[in-house]
């Protein structure tokens, strides 16, 4: 079982991009926290980062059937990028969306999601532990041999 | 470490109910599950489900000192019931928000949750695997001695 | 054939409660013309009243096998409650919505019914009338043998 | 008694237009069944269809002092036309909406109607036997000597 | 002269519920100074709390013909409850519509009371003082002999 | 303990406009009450009305250090006087907002006050009364010595 | 110069419409007065009424090159005809929008003019003399030779 | 017979601002025909122009007892003084709304009017022309005893 | 294959019309490089234009099995006739939208369509050219036998 | 001449990605009947697809002055690229947008377009044909000599 | 060169007022540096300061051919006074908006402005840099000979 | 001192595009004279522009921890990039944002910037003067040591 962790615009930053919101641990952090659940659950694990939303596409497309899931926190392009959602929407394994903040407790726009109405589900809230969450949904969703439940 | 597992309107009515959407499974084998995952992950689990709202609130003011997290599924005060939030917002320990449908996915009334912005996270969507994540979220909220991330 | 006959909050009131609005007939006397034409259509009737919404949503579910029909009249939760709605759509029996008042000539909030959506039909505006005609949909539908048209 | 059946734009086309909406039965046979139940009640049914807004305002100015109440389906019309809003204010004898099929379940643009606030009721999603609830209704009230309950 | 104090949903809370918003004064202590205001101005007051809207319009109706007038905090039901704005609008004695928290300086969604609309007036902001303030003008309502100015 | 009683635009006219609204009593008689509840309360009252939107800002700016609390009626001010706003949040003393009728029962446009969000607390619909409380209401905040509860 | 009169939906029913809101003058009252009222300008007036909204655009159209001026109430087809908005623009001579009521002080939805931004100007809420002052509102149009101030 | 007439601000700018818009005739010349026409209906006009929200409010309530009618420009205040149009709904005698422009034809901030729901009319569109049509209007409402048609 | 050419309200004014925003060529015009196009394309093509949406519709109900296809040209009745939109649907052959302008570049209100979800599709703003286009849309639309690609 | 056609983002998908909506056509076969139809209407067709909004803006720039018209399908940047708005907006040579499904009849987000504006028309709806309709129109415009008719 | 700095209400108070939203610079501290630039660049400059929107148009008014340029601060009248963006409008010279704060990082009503479409341009978030900024803007603005770049 | 000039998309094209909203100086032009400028204020300025929304906050993180300040006119993007927003969020070093032309007097889409909240400040309208008053603004802050006023 393949498992694409796909990370959006200015995840990157993390820890260093302000930390009072996103906390202190960096994406290398999150990835190798991901890496070790994931030989817990003989799984295996692939990561991607960008800035630019159509290398975010682009990565969707190649991945599209090489892996079994993917585990999707599209930063801010979420509220916005419906390109991004047409892409989550052609793929035929699931994606599931993860936020480290709890963007329903935030600024206004970051309340709505472009994304979830096409995605599996939707973890929000929980910092790190949203990924890892994730990671666990994307397995239970890939053995029920379901794209969404 | 004891967590409260909290069920909203309809819930007792599970695989009865529009099976399209919330799909076969009883509330009865739900908690089944949890208690099993509970038992894995050391923790004590209680039940409680009620279609009066007055009635949520009261069983959260009265497990306020008595557990350490709180899973719960509001069902459809989700989307209006200000005096829950109230209620959620006042309690000193985590309350993980769970659904079993993507309510993103659905009517557009149930993409807004007011619960949310007092709650620690929301996982949405994944079925009664939502709960399992709830259980698993609470737990590491509880272990990080923090109420929210 | 059995129908109930379900009446929300602030019904009891009825005869004292802004007779300007409501008219001066009090809910007994509705009952009892029910009682007379369900005679007439050879259907037994039953009542029940609450200001509680969790209690309505309990007897909806309990006369979820009980029952043929339900008549609701589901006063001033028409307009926001969600969890109401859900039980309606969970009924596997027609549920017709009747109200009293024309709510589409009151106040704004008044025009939108939460329950209509899922209900067989409405009617509104006729007074005791509104449950009379209810009652005949009700037998209808009934024998129609579908839940809607 | 006499009652005008007022049938606005589409409804020619009854049982050739979208039969998954709206059903196989025809215009004629809803009027048929709708003479049957008028002599049962003693009344006098006369009919009239058009798809001219214009047309149908001029029939109700030229009923106004002619029949007792009218049962009337304005079908799109319904939504938009402030015109026949205004004809429907202006008639001294009550006014009966009514629509085949339950618009509140359908388009949002469908849920509101213009003309119910100035209407006496309204009867929505029965089928044809929204039809024949009107003609009781509009009976009802004409044998209360009132325009409006 | 007889008055009901009625509080809503989670003033039980007070003292303990998020003193930030609230204070740290309890809702015994709210009613004590209550009684010793009452005594001064020749009054006999009456307390009820719940959490359960229905059992807050069961209050309003049995308390109809017995009290002069109602001080009340609808708590959070303030915002939606449409069902207590009716039980409120059918009594034919003052409801003054007091809160703690100056609700109009707090989130959007509390800035909107359909209470308001149906009590004789509102007051709020001044912490436990509106309470007090809001004995005061039932007291002067009912010596004048109005439901509402 | 001095006090500003501040009467924004039309309320010289009082008595004059509108009776069915605002009732018979004038703002010299409302004065000479608050004067005689002053001496009760040990305080002293000064009174300044304008239909001047500048006037009352200077009037508030000028008084800013010679008042302990200011009762303030601002009229229509209330619903758009962002000017006047940012004069009340500028002040160090508390501000209570005081109007006759219950603008939540009147027009849209008068449900909401810019001025609410930086009073202290606001009175609304008590007829004269309102004044009387108001200044309950500043006597107390000036006694606990906080600009807001 | 020849001026046409034109009147929408309902107008043939002055008088016995609605009298509170329109009066009891009929049109052809309104005529008569405009005839004489055009004697004493030297202009010629014709007059036309009708329900259907295609024979008023029929009407403009057949004008077009044989009037000077357009007076024009438009009924509740000011509100929504797109259609006639189009043929009033594509008029050459002035156009002005008269009504009896003040639609201004009436529903929300008689508040806006779709004829309005395309007409000369508008005249609302002077009753027949609406039409009187149209009438000298088109004569000073015509003479100072331009289709709008 | 005594009318106001009552300039809101930036009138006293005419002919120097946007000519395009408000074309080149000065306010004295508006105000010289304007007496020309008065003496033909026999009719003493009153002038005063002011830039003051304030001031236009003084003069319309010292204005309150001396004349028969106001003609009244409100020019930008037409669209949020809600002081202004309680100094006008406190009026009793009528007051005619008139504007150089056609306010429905230029910016959306600009159809509305706050005024316009109080006035007896509004006349709007005809440049100059609309204050000579105002006048007629003021002295027809006069001569008919009545504030409003 | 025979194909209906359906014109709406105004376009007989065409060349008249606001040549600015229509052009300046005749409705004749177009229908005859129609007739040359469908000859080309071995189509027979009928004509017919009115102001009037009851004989827009009727006309689409006539020519229901009678042709193979419309290209339909709604005018403005595009922006709010649900009752054209209702007969489109009804259709069982295709019906393609066109307009001469680019209503997405004109007003705000032109933007939208209501008939354009019920249509195969939409051409607009190619002038005289949207026609062409549309009838040979239509002609590809009756070769693959779908009322809807 | 030669016309660029411009394929927006997940456009290389096709066939692949839902083709309930999209249809089995692959991209390249809807290139090979624009090829064909190119030489029939004796114009040079150039490909282009990126799922990068910057690169589609890059390649507006770079055709700028290569190309006499573009045929763009923006795909989901359609509905809110503002850049790529500005992008068409300052091109010198005609933009025709083209949708393969028909956008008004799906989700309320595809129903706006940001290009539409400022393209010289749209096409929308009828398969790989909206493509092959908007060559001929591209040519069309091209041929006239004009950017917009 | 001379230059009008024209401040709006309540900024007299500036220090006094807010200190954590708008620092602790008078405003006469705000002036004398302005005098310093003013020099710098050989102009002259001017200071008027008033809580009055209508002195505030008196000023504007009377400035109109005694300078070359204004630099004006509006403060909340930014948000909703109409008669200073007609004033601002009918200036033939110049005028720039400036702001202490970040308007755009405040509450919501903040974030319009009235003036600023009327305006050359606007200058916002740099505290008394600002006025600084505003004032070498107008500078480069007479320079360059024309209203607005 | 160490300045970065951020230019978004389309404003390669600057003298090409638009030249009458955007006039005919080009980027060049306006990188020239910021060079100048910035030699007179000891500072060192850096250009970097791309149409690329990803490019662009790859610059910003990369810039970092090099530069003191940044000079941003974002374009386009500025409406609706939250991704670039969360980069400008995340620099520790004031970004200050410029726009050509005056947004506020545009479509209405181009009045909102989703950057400004977070952006030290905001100038716009000045054409390139907005470049060079938005480098002195960025120096001015460097030197008072804050990010933001």
């Amino acid at each position: 079982m393949k498992i694409l962790i796909l990370h959006g615009p200015n995840l990157n930053f993390l820890g260093k991009r302000e930390p009072g919101i996103y906390g202190s641990t960096t994406l290398e952090e999150i990835n190798n926290s991901l890496q070790v659940l994931a030989q817990d659950l003989k799984a295996e694990v692939d990561f991607f980062q960008s800035n630019h939303e159509g290398a975010l596409i682009d990565k969707l497309q190649s991945a599209h059937s090489l892996v079994d899931a993917v585990v999707f926190n599209p930063g801010a392009y979420t509220h916005y990028s419906l390109a991004l959602r047409d892409a989550v929407a052609s793929m035929q394994v699931p994606v599931i969306e993860v936020h480290l903040s709890n963007i329903h407790a935030r600024e206004e726009f970051r309340h709505q999601s472009v994304i979830a109405p096409v995605a599996a589900g939707q973890i929000t809230g929980f910092g790190p532990a949203s990924y890892l969450l994730g990671l666990r949904a994307a397995v239970t969703l890939v053995q029920s041999g379901r794209k969404k439940i």
